[in-house]
């Protein structure tokens, strides 16, 4: 009865059209893109503007329904799906689905802003702003189906933060819908504002757990005309560190700075038959990417050779668009490569640059300990961001090396979850990526913002 | 004997020379250097280290004490001194200075930051940031008082946020004593990371309301060799904001945009008998400032003059340091010259750009129908943020006066405390800036980690 009464009221609250309950319908809302996070939703709800959302929200929260939003739902945590099994809360669960709030409002050229509906896609902001001669300053893979709520509610990162910045140097206003069904709307995208505490900077990052996002206000970047790459063989870990300082200190228009090993480059070149990319086989590469006004091709090949300073390094730069597209498949393709030799527990963590190489090696000892496991990592050097892929973990065995790895990860100040959030999938660990006090001050806002815990359950925080 | 009993302990917790209670030790502590706000404290306690922080924290909240946290002093809005009057809390107040909390960690260069206890000032951290080859992002003319535990409690802006950002942007790190004496420590200075709510950014502004900052870890970048500035005279504020915009899109390196008005150049140049600085006379003044690697004279006249077009733009570059502080004189000595004629009503604000005209036109209005008032605004144009003196209004017509100027602001989306902060000063006027809701939400997060209201109660929400 109670159930039937909150479709009745969700019906009402955003037409009949956008109620989801038939199982068709709803497949691509409760399941995530890795098909390891599942669960079952009273209904899939399709709000078309804040209004709606807000409506929604109150209905849940009436019927103590939880309510998980979800954007372009390319989360790799399980944090934009229904709870499954143990963990789905006793009343049931509605998706809420941001993508109709799609609307895209002129560029601000002369602030360099833009406000965008949750539901926009990445790549669709990516052409708004490049029709205004401008960019976006964050990128990723899942562009196509990534949203601009989903974005700021997880705080992504990706591969240009070195220049950027992560979501929340870039998101300088939001529209929120909060758990009691209240908006809270800042858009106005003023850099100086020291009315109070930063909700806005509050919720970027909160994973659904403090609000819905209806709308984001994101700063935008000029688009430089000159563009290189470079790809450079290196001895070690270490040595990529030191190469990529000396670079930051010659290149003011370095944007991307991709670390790969050579079990992952050579894995990726069997899965595509690509030919060695340089003279040489190296232990490490590291791949360089930088944009400015002046000859950026230019600046690299000296910068490369003042780097190099008498000595041999092996690199070759990279400058028209076909040409970097060469070099970059040698990093995007590693996820597909290690996916042909099976299902990779993925890591996604962050140690300070100066204990990367140790962590690495405590990563080995860790896999050396383990017959049938390897490792593979890769990602962005820069901030120290790994992205760990264990091969051959057995399932019963997943948690325990998990919390191996991540209790390494700890151990030298990391972070457990650099860009992918904690979701479900990280939650256990909360309280290796934060102190007692800490995790007492998050759930005293968590509790404060969201008494009834109705918005996304079981995300960030673990279970009881 | 309450009060007895909380010196004891603050004694036992800091040691007894560091528990100050004579009128003559304390003077320089209860009173804000605008000398309009005045309280009267318990004492004033200097722990040296966080854990006499947290002990004195605990002592305040068992003594059911407010605590009011104080770095240099150098705040504007009488946040950081206790409440005078009516305001000030029943069972007394505490200052807790965090002047000796001075230690500096070595900078890390690689990662191009610093870890620095919140009682350093700015001036010694731009000290120690230039010694290692790299500058701190943020300056401010308080830079020989104001502290790094002040500039981030209050989120400081400055001149240079146009490049750099404002403190939130630049604070990777924190250490904090939350308000039941727990510390919550995050000083890896990881640009990735998304394990729960970002705290550190929710204190970051907070004004000593959520915690007692005692260490932050600042970003520093790298500090390029040329640098060169210019004064241009234009026909309107609006032509100062064209000039700005074009200036942006040919200048990577610029750091610094000033505004300044005619009546506010003549004052300066009666005050301190200095010439024209151009060969014209204008209703308004821009000075810019850019920094870069390459000849920065060069770079701001070329661009100057392909903004002119081929038009007239009367301008000067200025290269030296000699010729660069010949033009600062100009935009530093506005409030010197305004301080001649009588003690003004400042207003820090900001509003977007595209209103920026039409709301000073409207404070000219509001001036016109008051006899004998007169306003003087001058700012950081880039953010719109505009420091709007009112001269001649009586004591009596303050509040009304304000609350009518910040209510402009507020009509047209702006914030009505752009860097300043709310303080006392500006918290009867919350509701002005932001919503119903928002302020539940605000109030809502306060109550959550300060259940007691033991830290600065009355600064940002108004008394009941």
């Amino acid at each position: 009865v109670t159930e039937h009464r909150l479709l009745a009221e969700l019906r009402q609250a955003v037409g009949p059209a956008h109620v989801l309950t038939e199982a068709g319908q709803v497949e691509g809302y409760v399941v995530d893109w890795t098909r390891r996070y599942r669960g079952e939703a009273v209904a899939v709800v399709r709000p078309g503007d804040t209004a709606e959302v807000a409506a929604v929200v109150r209905a849940c929260r009436a019927a103590a329904v939880a309510l998980v939003p979800q954007g372009g739902n390319t989360g790799l945590v399980g944090g934009s799906v229904p709870r499954g099994g143990a963990s789905a809360p006793p009343e049931g669960q509605v998706v809420l689905s941001t993508r109709r709030l799609d609307r895209l409002e002129p560029v601000d050229v002369a602030a360099a802003q833009v406000t965008a509906g949750a539901g926009v896609t990445l790549e669709a902001l990516q052409g708004h702003a490049r029709a205004a001669g401008l960019q976006v300053g964050l990128d990723l893979a899942a562009r196509g189906s990534a949203t601009v709520g989903g974005i700021a509610a997880t705080n992504a990162g990706g591969e240009r933060v070195l220049r950027y910045g992560v979501a929340r140097a870039q998101v300088v206003g939001l529209e929120v819908v909060l758990a009691d069904g209240t908006v809270v709307r800042r858009l106005s995208g003023l850099v100086k504002d020291n009315v109070g505490y930063d909700l806005a900077g509050l919720v970027v990052g909160s994973e659904g757990t403090l609000g819905v996002i209806t709308a984001a206000r994101l700063r935008l970047f000029p688009d430089p005309p000159s563009r290189a790459a470079a790809l450079v063989g290196v001895a070690s870990v270490g040595a990529a560190i030191d190469v990529l300082a000396a670079l930051r200190t010659r290149l003011g228009g370095l944007e991307v700075a991709e670390l790969m090993e050579r079990t992952g480059l050579d894995l990726v070149r069997a899965h595509l038959a690509l030919g060695q990319p340089l003279a040489g086989d190296h232990p490490a590469y590291l791949l360089v990417e930088a944009a400015g006004s002046t000859d950026q091709a230019t600046a690299l090949a000296e910068a490369l050779a003042e780097v190099a300073a008498g000595g041999a390094l092996d690199a070759v730069v990279a400058e028209g668009p076909g040409e970097r597209a060469r070099l970059w498949r040698y990093r995007d393709a590693h996820t597909e490569a290690i996916a042909t030799l099976g299902i990779p527990l993925k890591l996604d963590v962050a140690v300070p640059l100066a204990v990367l190489p140790a962590f690495l090696d405590e990563v080995s000892e860790l896999v050396a300990a383990r017959p049938g496991v390897r490792a593979i990592a890769f990602g962005h050097l820069a901030e120290g961001n790994l992205h760990v892929n264990l091969l051959g973990v057995a399932d019963a065995d997943a948690d325990q090396t998990t919390g191996e790895v991540l209790g390494l990860v700890a151990a030298h100040g990391g972070s457990i979850s650099a860009e992918h959030g904690l979701g479900v999938a990280k939650a256990p660990w909360l309280a290796l990526g934060r102190s007692a006090a800490d995790v007492a001050a998050l759930r005293a806002v968590k509790g404060a913002l969201d008494p009834t815990a109705t918005l996304n359950p079981g995300v960030i925080f673990p279970e009881p």
